[in-house]
């Protein structure tokens, strides 16, 4: 028999142009039955845990051109990642009682048609929220991004912006796990702080109290710089390009900094780039998903044994969601910033 | 005894900010022995043929920061690359009436006291002004450029700039015999033609007379852009990140539009890198001459079966290599532009 409940949801009214405000988004409920349809092929989801990404602020635009992932559709629920129970399954891979990440709503439960990006949670002697940053997306985006992309190798000067957030925090500490010197940048002193005492960075300092970006690299890396993990972009980008060393690394994670503009700053060094032969390639977690065996066998033994810190910043419930999402284009948060739905 | 002769030189009078003028070098007389010191290690040159490089801007710039090339020294000859026969030597790779190709002053006569970059010319029965281009720097540019930076293969789409000039029109052929589909882009009706009608570029265009660079390129390429072999930078690169496809790849050789300009322009679509996972990588001929023999191997058999087709443009006698340094970078030279100093 049908089992038909209520549904809070998260919805985006309309796109949106410029920073996004918290009335861009509604919760709204309506009903949903937690039985799936007999020619389903999904799953349908409690969900526990929502991620809040930066990338998410794309898929609010309306584009003209494609990309990797859809804009969201105004009236529907806000899609991300997030960690969720299986109720029931009509798919051969999951079944009631699972706990998976991956793409899920942003509501009470959700029918998932076709959970290819679906992960079943094997390891429950972590925190679950946990596989909303470094035990998901943003765990193989630093891994992916470091390693892959980046070559990071033993004595490498890394440069780490957006630092505190899920992926950099995460950059810094397997940078100095691989023998790199580690500098970060944050835009607060409660940051900073955390870069140099929580998660072991050689050097951090608050971006925004910098009057010359170049001279505060110099400073930092009087020798240069082998890899810039870019999480920002602008001005950053620009200071970045004139202190890289030759053969230097630029993996692009991110350019939160330009998200919200509606015209993009301008890059002016990038004549850096032939005369230091510097590497510069866009990335994203999507490709690197084979890695991911191999990331948790090495992540979760840090973890276990307290060799890598991960800091969050929860919010509580579904209404404060909208809130949450926001934030993090104001760096509002302090490290990775989740929302709790349910906590079973 | 001393064999003392006069040698005409060009020298650069001082440093040059924006476009470089005939007026910022001078046709001076000096006099040079022509019999090397018994303690020299080098070897002294008569110079036939000078290149005309885009890069060569930059040493005529007085720059506060390293480079991978010096600054000239204003009242010294132009250090360039060329086509030279030794007339005495003190080192044991070289001996009296070798040809050699690498770097020489722009001068009759020049002393190279460190032969590192002198590379012997074994093959003569190819024009010996081609070791200023397809045989000599611009020849390993392409080559390294597209297969190494770019990994160009069958099938890919390839858009290159600046593509009449000394290495676009090698990358336009080498790659139409890797099989790609390959469009240039040029800077009058008859660099066009030449493109199409001679390079065999399956298109072309003039950049000048297209109003929206995006919609052009969307034009030639509905499908996007695999490899773009970046010579031009500004406006062009920013037009083709928005063509780009998925993991395309953009080696940058050069960005000959920014070179004159006091405050080079922004680059605005970078986002486009993540997206589509691009990989931008700058390269310099300098670090693949070690691929020069397996280059050679490939490149003579073309060029004696008449595969690769080669246009130069040729100015006679030193008095005018100023006059044709600085005509490349406002487009004037049609194909490789070099000098002829003396002709054996």
């Amino acid at each position: 028999m049908a089992e038909e409940v209520s549904n809070k949801q998260v919805v985006l009214k309309d796109y949106v142009v410029g920073f996004p405000k918290e009335s861009d988004m509604e919760v709204k409920t309506s009903n949903i039955n937690l039985k799936l349809p007999e020619d389903s092929n999904g799953i349908l989801l409690k969900n526990l845990y929502l991620s809040c990404d930066p990338y998410m602020r794309s898929r609010m635009t309306n584009r003209d051109r494609a990309s990797y992932v859809e804009s969201f559709l105004p009236g529907s629920p806000i899609i991300g990642y997030g960690v969720s129970k299986v109720l029931d399954s009509r798919h051969p891979n999951f079944k009631a009682g699972d706990l998976v990440w991956g793409f899920t709503g942003w509501e009470e439960y959700s029918v998932v048609s076709s959970p290819q990006l679906s992960f079943k949670i094997e390891h429950t002697d972590v925190p679950l929220s946990y596989y909303t940053g470094i035990l998901g997306m943003p765990g193989i985006t630093a891994y992916a991004g470091l390693y892959e992309i980046g070559s990071a190798k033993k004595g490498d000067h890394v440069f780490v912006s957006a630092a505190s957030g899920a992926v950099g925090q995460l950059v810094g500490q397997l940078a100095k796990l691989t023998g790199c010197y580690v500098v970060g940048s944050a835009g607060s002193k409660e940051k900073v702080d955390l870069l140099k005492n929580k998660f072991g960075f050689d050097e951090a300092f608050n971006y925004k109290e910098e009057e010359d970006l170049d001279a505060t690299l110099k400073r930092y890396f009087p020798e240069g710089i082998d890899i810039y993990f870019e999480n920002v972009g602008g001005k950053m980008l620009d200071a970045v390009l004139l202190n890289m060393r030759p053969h230097g690394r630029i993996p692009v994670c991110g350019l939160i900094s330009q998200y919200n503009l509606q015209q993009p700053e301008g890059v002016y060094n990038l004549s850096n780039i032939i005369a230091k032969r510097i590497r510069m390639e866009g990335f994203i977690a999507f490709d690197h998903y084979h890695l991911y065996p191999k990331y948790l066998e090495m992540i979760l033994p840090y973890i276990r044994e307290g060799k890598v810190s991960y800091v969050e910043d929860v919010a509580e419930g579904l209404e404060n969601a909208p809130s949450a999402l926001i934030g993090i284009f104001s760096g509002r948060n302090v490290g990775k910033q989740l929302v709790v739905v349910a906590r079973e």
